[in-house]
This record gives C-alpha cells, structure tokens and sequence, in this order.
C-alpha cells in the first residue's frame, strides 16, 4: 500500500472567465471543485491507475467533510485526521485567453493537539505501507520539521519516502534522508539560492540543474529528481543519472508534478528500474496536462505519451554523483 | 420596518496578498469573510442606524447557513428563504501595492420551485414593511422579471421601492415604477447604452449623466440617484434635482453604493426632506470607503463627514425634469 500524507488539504475551486483583468469586477462563468492537496492529487493517480492507497493529513469543517467524501468516492482509503478549523480552498482562474492565475490560501491555525494526534497514530498507518509520500505546504502551527519527523516514523517502520515540498519543508524535510525529492524548477531555484541561465530552458541550463540536484542529495536525498516542465525531466539517482525527453503540449500544468511523483512512488513500490519510472512519471505527467481537469487524465493518452517519450543516460557534464 | 431583497446573497471572502500577478501562483496572506450581497449589506448599515430592518432572499447550504447565523448576529430579522444549492462566494484581491480585483461566483441555478415559494410569501413579508429595497443581480433559474413582481406585490401592501440593479434586472424592474432606482456609473453607462465622456468627470459629464437619469425615470422609476464614486452623487427626484459634493478620500469603495442606498431607505422610511437623504448617503457612503472592512464604517467618521457634504440644486443644463 502506498500512504500519502496532505497536511494541508485542500478544496480546489477553478473559475472560468472570460478575461481576469486587474482592478475590475469579474464575472465567473463557471466554477468547478475537486478534493486537492498534493497528496491528494498524487493519492487520486494512484487509485486510477489500480494501486491500494491511502491518503492521511487534517481536514476540517464542511471543505474537510467534502475532501474526505470525495477521497473515499476514488476508492482511496481514508485515514484523514480532523481538526477544528475549515480547510482551505484554492483558487485557479482559468480565462479564455490569457493566463492562468492560481489563488493559493493559507490554511487554518493547526493547533498542538491536533499535529500530536496526526503523528502519534503515523507509525501505525506507516507501518502498513511499502511507500510514504509527504507532498505539499505546511500549514500555520505545524511545525518547520513535521516531514523530517514524519519521514523518521516512516522509515523506522520499513517505509520508503518521497518528499515533494519547497522552502523550509523541503530544507528541514532533507535532514531525515528520504529516498527521492521531486522539485519543480522553482523549488529549484527556491533550494539552490538563485534563478536558472537561459529561462531554464536545456540544454543550456542543464549544468545548474544538475548543480541544484547535486546539491538536494548532498543535503541527504538518495535521489533527485527534477521536473521542468516542457523542457523534460532530469534525475540523479543511487543507480545512474537521466534525462528525460517527452512530447512538448500545451494545456493546463496543475496536477502534472503530482502525477510525476504519483509515477515515481509506484515505480518505488514495484522496484521498477529508474528509467522505466520515469518514462512511466513523463507520459504521465504530460497525459495530464492534456486532460482538461487535473488527474483526470486519459490512459490511452498515456501510451501514446510513453511510446513518444525517450529516457537517455545523462552525459558527464559536471555530473560527479553520476 | 426595512425589508430588504438579496436574491443572490453570497459569502464575500477578501484574500490581503502582496501582489496580484497574472500568470503566477499568489501566496494568500490574510482570509476575511463577511456575510454579502448588495441586500445584506443595505441591511447592516440599517441595523448599525438602530433601524429595525429584515432581510429575505435565497440562501443554500454550508455558506447560507453562515450567512443567516451573521444577518441574525446583526440583530436583523432573518426571513431567507432556503434553497437547495449552495449559496455563491465572492472573492476580493486586496493587493498590498495595486487596485483591487473582484472575482464574482455566478450563484447556484434556483428551481422554479424555490423562487415561487419566496414570491409566494413576499407579500406577507412586505406588509410589514414601510420600504422593500431590491438589490443586486439576478441568480439563474430567477425571471428577469423578478424585480417588477416583486415591487408589483410590494406596491399593493403600500410599501415604497428602491431598485438598485444593472442589466436586464433593472430594464425589466423599471417597468413597475419603482420609487427610486440608484446606478452607479457603470449601470448608468449600461442603461444609456453609451460610455461618459471626461472619463465621468464632473462637470463636464453632468449632461450625460442629468440624460442617464431622465431616461432612467422616463421609463418609471420616480427618482434616479447616480453614485458616481469620487465625483459625488446625482439626483433627479420629483422634489428637486440636486449634486451632491462630499470629500474625495481613498480607500475600499466596495460597499459604498450599499450605504448610499441605506439612507435612501432610511430618508424613504422617515419621510426625510431628499436633500437630507443625500447628504447623509453621501457621508455614509465616504465614512465606508474609510473603512478597512465593507459595511464597518466608524459613526464619528460620518458625522465629520456630513459636515463637509453640501447639496446643491442643480443648475438647469438639459434637465427638463428639473
């Protein structure tokens, strides 16, 4: 069974317009809702591609109520622990032409109590499973370290770890060595100090990403794995360092770094080889961001993804753990 | 009594970011959220003035219930009526460097069932009342005629009308002649079928605007009041025509229009000589753009600002009304 853990769950609403302009009042012409939370995207991949999973963090309030009906609905085991205040909501705004714009909250206060009741029943659900996934932001009043203690929970009990978080969830989260990180080219940038050369785009920039990934294992992952959009995907791992090449499309990039992560905890839990997990994260992540609702995405599409997608040994430029 | 009508009640939520920017993921600072639709917020000024006031509409589900626990919290009486959907939110960008942004949820589609059961006991509910003030849009399902037939009932238990609505919902309610219609400067556009020149300033605008209002009484309503943000307020009445000068300030403007409307409900129901209603419609309306939250404006703020508030009749350009 793979565990994913969502402290800071999610109700995410996407609001289509017709143009977002600033400084004016915007009429919605539709609004679409879905249980969300990184762990909750990557849990929902999981269920659809017909893996036993279970999904825990705090929820509360009739958002939490909802997130807890919609997770059980997926087939996803629920193991969500209540707190008193209302979880959030996110907002995406998708115009007809023009950007999309996301609308992140907070999230409520966690309060002592209810942190201490999520990681002293941990161990026990870590213990059922062959994978922990710990993805997505802290919520206010838990601590800075609450990934690096729950990957210690995991890890005792046998568990491997992804971790997918930026910032000093991801910086405290290294501390306790999980088996693979999962940054964008933000939490890149946000991870080595500095912005990539050429707008990120490779193989100019490859150098700095592998620098960066270098860095995040030097920090205690056993793997990195970056994901940079159109430009593809690039991976240090114990057994070999890749880069991937799949089709460039266009469409809407929320849930595609979830599906990633989604491939790359069952590849764990199969004990795939790396490259095939991540052919397997590229296709799906690029099926993703073609399906016009995140996570919904087309299995046929899938196939054709992977058979257009080519995973190829990295060259030794700077690459030393390679 | 006051009764006021908010057919489209809404939770109103104020996200504090730092910046709005197009394209990117914002960081939500600060969540408010305050119970809203224009009605609502024309009966919290009232019941802040000490005037006994009640509130109908249609509300639904977790956000309707939070709307009816605030209007009852407010002392306002609570006489929604229920709807199976849920209640829309509203969502207000308040950028720390930046203009405000407003994001407004259509509101759930109201069976033919639910708007007959509120127009079925609107008669009863506007017996009671001296003023019925019927304001904002117009949720699916609702007749575009929805604001006639209910002036038309209100009318024949002898209650007086304001209208305060744009588009369809203000063509079709003008056709019962209500007592006083209230644009703002994008309604009054919107009804003339043309922008203002001058970018609406005044005085240079005043014929446009003196036009506006004369065919906004051509085609019923007895009184028109133009809200025209900083550049004061214009209105054409069966008593006199009038401009109204009030202190230039900066600040929130949401809510404004609702406290100019509040005092005309107020001068409505005291039977108030309508340079006194301007006058004070105008300092409540400038005492809430003072204010950090809609609706919350400070008394002494209003009395300061009655005192810098002068009606003056309006010269005769183009105002045959007049």
């Amino acid at each position: 069974m793979i565990l994913t853990v969502t402290l800071n769950a999610a109700l995410d609403l996407t609001y289509r317009v017709e143009r977002l302009e600033l400084g004016s009042a915007v009429r919605v012409q539709e609004v679409r809702s879905q249980a969300g939370g990184k762990g909750v995207n990557v849990a929902r991949v999981l269920s659809r591609e017909g893996l036993a999973v279970a999904a825990t963090g705090l929820v509360g309030g009739e958002r939490g109520a909802r997130i807890r009906r919609e997770v059980a609905a997926l087939g996803i085991e629920d193991r969500m622990v209540t707190m008193a205040g209302e979880s959030r909501q996110t907002i995406t705004v998708v115009p007809t032409v023009g950007q999309v714009t996301e609308l992140d909250e907070p999230g409520p206060a966690v309060t002592a109590g209810e942190w201490c009741r999520l990681e002293d029943g941990f161990a026990a659900m870590a213990s059922d499973a062959t994978v922990v996934v710990l993805a997505g932001s802290l919520p206010p009043g838990v601590p800075d370290d609450a990934y690096a203690r729950l990957a210690g929970l995991a890890q005792r009990v046998g568990a491997a770890v992804i971790l997918d978080a930026s910032g000093a969830a991801l910086d405290r989260g290294l501390v306790a060595g999980p088996d693979v990180v999962s940054p964008n080219r933000a939490e890149l940038e946000l991870a080595v100090g500095r912005s990539l050369s050429a707008d990120g785009r490779l193989p100019q920039a490859l150098p700095e990403v592998v620098a960066g990934l270098e860095n995040l294992r030097r920090r205690g992952a056993a793997a990195a794995v970056a994901s940079l959009g159109p430009e593809g995907i690039v991976a240090l791992t114990p057994d070999g360092c890749w880069r991937v090449h799949h089709p460039r499309v266009s469409g809407n990039p929320v849930g595609a770094g979830d599906a990633l992560v989604a491939a790359l905890a069952q590849g764990m839990a199969e004990a795939l080889p790396w490259p095939e997990r991540l052919a397997r994260g590229a296709a799906l992540a690029v099926a993703s961001v073609l399906a016009p609702r995140a996570g919904c995405y087309d299995p046929d599409e899938v196939v054709r993804m992977r058979a257009l997608t080519e995973v190829r040994p990295l060259p030794d430029i700077g690459a030393k753990a390679c």
